[in-house]
């Protein structure tokens, strides 16, 4: 029997405890699923980055921490924290980011926008098509990628920009800071996707918004501290960015006093771009305590060097 | 020398002239491309459905007329019309038509309306996978099926209605009068892309909408006479559907008094979805010019009984 410590709240094992069991079983794997476990006795912890659970020291059997969620931020940096860690790399949640790029990319190219909003007068135009609308990623990781590919599929002209030297097919792949302006000199729509950390902090600020071409549009689909709110918004002042759609926010929910909220260039969407599905989660899960049992290499191990 | 008469008013001839050259020359045809010419001088019609000429008997050495449009139903019934008659199927067209159709899907489905209207407060969803949302096409043309082949690939359910069987690549066909139901039953969002005939007329009326789920939304990038506007405009009211977006009409512009304009659940965009793009339908225009010349069949030609 596999002892398997489910640390999130409550509310979360309403969620999750029948599709673990579920997976588990269909795996073919004996694990007992609680929410309290003495800690010497536990061999995986399903976690949730807000958990209350903070100190991993006791766990001393524990072969791995599976997060239930993409972003590992909050845990990453946990002196106490020896086990290894998996993100989550859910299908369900990649194919629902698809979905908000997919669709957040096609309102800005065809403008649709104003179509809602112009319901008053017949005034004809021909839009680009999609080949001539360059699209940019900040970040090439499993949802970029993803993300990337069906916007190729749709015939958008991808670049991208990644950490490490990357090769897609289909886009044009910059790297490394020297490749950070060029990546961003023509994109008329720009798509962040960027792990959090020190290094991408604030990497959507003063300098990176001068070097997009006038009018360009901005998807955050990613995390809040990637963009420097006040540089972002003296760049929708001026007009230098048409508009901003933003999911994620250093502090959620948006106070109501965020300057987001009013302003008539900003879409605030309320971190639903990706949400994990527990169904297909649960699978992910299973696999890796399978691999765990079975010495075979875990999937989604976090670098806890470079901090995802 | 072939003689090709340009049948289209003066401001087609301005956007037209230089990439028909541009593509008859690329394919090695020595066309000499006129506004006017003697009728029985003339070997190929390139023709706009609104052009003046309506008399074609004259044009006894004409081996083709080669429409500049998709649509022919202006042209299709004209009893002098005995040469053969080509629609235009142009790659931009479609790429286009994709765009529009993809875009709106996901505008529905992601319910974007909402997220640009409430702009007011942080009230988190999670929404329905593509995998959840049924599409239905009503048309498998060379339009429908790359718009189904587009929302397949991004992970949707989709189904299709055509006169005739089809068997297409993950999608669930129906056909025939008995078949229309059975294609709408489960349809939440359905899209219209069937040709103009007498028995296309109306088609969506009363007795279609009442068949299809409660809250569905339509979109109509086809033509205007496909849907009976008064029983679309009561399925509105009620709620049986939930949305319209409308890019044809029966009479366009959409005159100014129309209920459309003004109706909360109904957006109007100005036959914009899918243009005909002069680089690439020149280049069809030249193709063809090259079939008739070497004795090879003529691309799309328009089936004089079925009219289309």
């Amino acid at each position: 029997m596999i002892n398997a410590l489910f640390a999130a709240h409550d509310t979360r094992w309403d969620t999750y405890a029948a599709p673990l069991k579920a997976a588990f079983q269909a795996k073919g794997l004996e694990v007992d699923l609680r929410q309290d476990f003495p800690p010497e006795a536990v061999d995986y912890i399903v976690y949730a980055p807000n958990s209350p659970l903070q100190d991993f020291a006791p766990y001393t059997r524990c072969k791995a921490v599976l997060n239930l969620w993409a972003g590992v931020e909050r845990i990453v940096g946990n002196p106490t924290l020896t086990q290894p860690l998996c993100r989550m790399v859910d299908p369900g949640l990649t194919r629902s980011m698809v979905e908000w790029v997919t669709g957040h990319v096609l309102r800005y190219h065809l403008d649709i926008d104003a179509s809602i909003a112009r319901q008053d007068r017949w005034q004809p135009f021909v839009p680009p098509l999609a080949e001539e609308r360059p699209v940019t990623f900040l970040g090439l990781g499993e949802l970029g990628q993803a993300c990337a590919q069906a916007l190729t599929q749709l015939g958008f002209p991808v670049s991208g920009w990644a950490r490490t030297p990357k090769d897609l097919p289909g886009v044009t792949c910059y790297h490394g800071p020297d490749g950070l302006e060029p990546a961003l000199s023509a994109a008329e729509i720009v798509v962040l996707l960027l792990p959090d950390t020190k290094e991408t902090e604030n990497i959507l600020g003063a300098r990176t918004l001068a070097a997009l071409p006038k009018g360009a549009r901005i998807l955050n689909p990613g995390r809040g501290p990637l963009i420097d709110d006040a540089a972002l918004l003296a760049a929708l002042d001026t007009g230098q960015v048409a508009h901003a759609t933003l999911d994620v926010f250093r502090t959620e929910p948006l106070p109501a006093e965020h300057p987001y909220w009013a302003h008539p260039r900003v879409t605030v969407t309320p971190h639903i771009a990706a949400e994990t599905r527990p169904i297909t989660a649960s699978r992910v899960i299973a696999e890796n305590i399978h691999r765990g049992e079975t010495d075979q290499p875990l999937l989604y191990l976090v670098d806890r060097l470079q901090g995802y």
